[in-house]
């Protein structure tokens, strides 16, 4: 039977800290699939820093309303793994999750329908691991609701669940005062400062150096650092064709200022 | 024609030593798809350290047991490539493979009910190169199998394979000495020592150090390496949201006593 | 209304500068299934050096041959993302590409039979950032050719497009001299120097070195560099079982001869 709340199971999305050295990832798209073989399964992100949930739930907050309706994220950043933390499944208008109970979800913008406790142990593998819950509790739920088990078969609705505190960005008077978040791939540094704090300034400040925020990489002076409102929402500072982090020494936590 | 040992094909699960950075699992998969053009591909693990068939034997075993009925095992980690070795197609009740004969099929715990060598040609890629069967012999011959092929029509059937020795673990009057087999991507030490010789044991040793054999994280004090027997089943030797290969210099190769 | 040149889509085949560390492919992803929920999607490779257009058009003529009627590559390394370089539709007899006109598409062996610009607004998402026209442009206009859209709806055909010079090897008397274009996770150094060249040669000289030319890694003696016909078509210098790069200090740029 399938879910009451929508138009049938979308892909299966993965977004842990298992890396890929290791088979862990692809043990638990066996286990998913023992489950549902036809579950469509994507991976979000397997590279968050070990144990960083934080990451995690920046990671999620800015990809969630790129998938699907129906998209089922499995979020395994889990620290706490068999500890007595709670594992939740939550859904919103558009999208299902699993995740452990430690503010992973804290920064989804919509806001949740309807959140369970994953504490059903039919919905488990027969034997449950002390330390790989994604691949004994996390990919048979998945594979289940893949299938189209009802969410009321994993555990009973619960009123609340852990948050995180976003680092949100101070306004001051001239602008907003913010932080690094993460480093991407290219070097760009993201910042918590969203564009509509940061769209009517006109530089940035970070490690003493003073950045003018543009539109357009193409209209950056040549190896020359700049803001931008990034494909996230945020100000992030680059330099066009370059590695900001790496030519400015910037790391996550350092403070940007946002400037008229 | 379906294999008649199945209810009919699982996913193809691939396993190699390519790594990401080029384009050598895409490639394969091209192939497969240009056989089976419904064939679903898993990526087991891509970043077995170059030619070390031994760690894709590893891989390989602790994995298995994870994946559904059906499911083809794709496994390429090849230093033989271009030489006279056999290629090895095997079954269990449950599973097929296909794997270069080094070894690599060595330590699934399953016994094999058919074990063929992979030497008609007409299962290949028309032209063959020197370094890359993967591409040419055991992808064609994968998505064939995945599109219904008779195994029979890959080649003769053989009555033994090549067998690397498990590092066994010797059991002693205090416990069992084993070593370490594998560094995680979280810095956990995966060992040799089988949870039936380790659950009874008190304390695991390693580089002088002597870590206390406990069931779950939670039970660990904050920094301090502790023991468990991790998600494959084998002793494991770890830091509780931290990295213990880092934390003592650990490796693979080192010793470790498991001790009442 | 399914593309008028052939048999129905094929796989949607990913090109990109992205890495793994970010979820921008996850989020690629889930724009094309968002357009497209039984698209089947194949990563390519991801991990082309950031913002090096000539690799990523070295890795698609390598890879282009090995995929099915009906493929559509989707190449996003893009320098030039936001500014007005146009984005290209191509199709060859058998596959399509979408690319930015920046010369990615250059080595591409088969002509292409139509090409046309990406500039109708209405194949795009409805918002489109500075930044990532992967998520923005290129994951909906596939994801709408993948379900059926006829290219003509992507916008107006047009004559001719970037392309890249190839660095092209030069004959000589004693035979060939090139470069290397690549190194590849082994260490094996990836020539321009094709098959047809460098078939008849006994050596090559890299670093001053001469390394003879064999046709298996079988046929090398253990540690000691040799050159052969890599799987690509092209010279390649390698250590069998070892690492050439590394122990010979090989990197892209290095002249290579090929000597009788």
């Amino acid at each position: 039977m399938k879910a009451a709340w929508g138009p049938g199971p979308g892909p299966v999305v993965l977004l842990t800290d298992f890396g890929q050295r290791d088979s862990y990832v692809g043990v638990m798209k066996g286990v998913l699939l023992s489950y549902c073989p036809k579950a469509v399964v994507v991976d979000l992100c397997h590279e968050i820093p070990p144990q960083e949930v934080a990451a995690a739930a920046f990671t999620l907050r800015a990809s969630v309303a790129y998938f699907p309706k129906g998209s089922l994220f499995v979020c395994v950043v889990d620290p706490g793994v068999g500890s007595r933390r709670r594992i939740l499944w939550a859904r919103t208008a558009r999208h299902q999750f699993l995740a452990p109970d430690n503010g992973l979800l804290s920064w989804v913008e919509t806001p949740f329908a309807e959140i369970r406790s994953v504490e059903n142990r039919k919905s488990w593998r027969p034997q449950v691991s002390a330390t790989f819950h994604g691949r004994d509790i996390f990919a048979p739920a998945a594979g289940r609701l893949a299938a189209g088990l009802r969410p009321s078969a994993l555990g009973p609705t619960i009123a609340d669940f852990r948050r995180l505190p976003l680092p949100e960005p101070r306004r001051d008077k001239r602008g907003a005062r913010g932080e690094i978040l993460w480093i991407d791939r290219f070097g760009n540094a993201i910042t918590n400062i969203p564009s509509r704090q940061a769209v009517s300034c006109r530089w940035a400040l970070c490690r003493g150096r003073r950045l003018p925020l543009r539109r357009h990489y193409a209209e950056a002076e040549p190896g020359r650092p700049l803001a931008l409102i990034g494909s996230s929402g945020f100000l992030e500072l680059s330099i066009r064709n370059g590695d900001f982090s790496r030519a400015c020494k910037a790391r996550p936590g350092d403070i940007v200022h946002a400037r008229d």
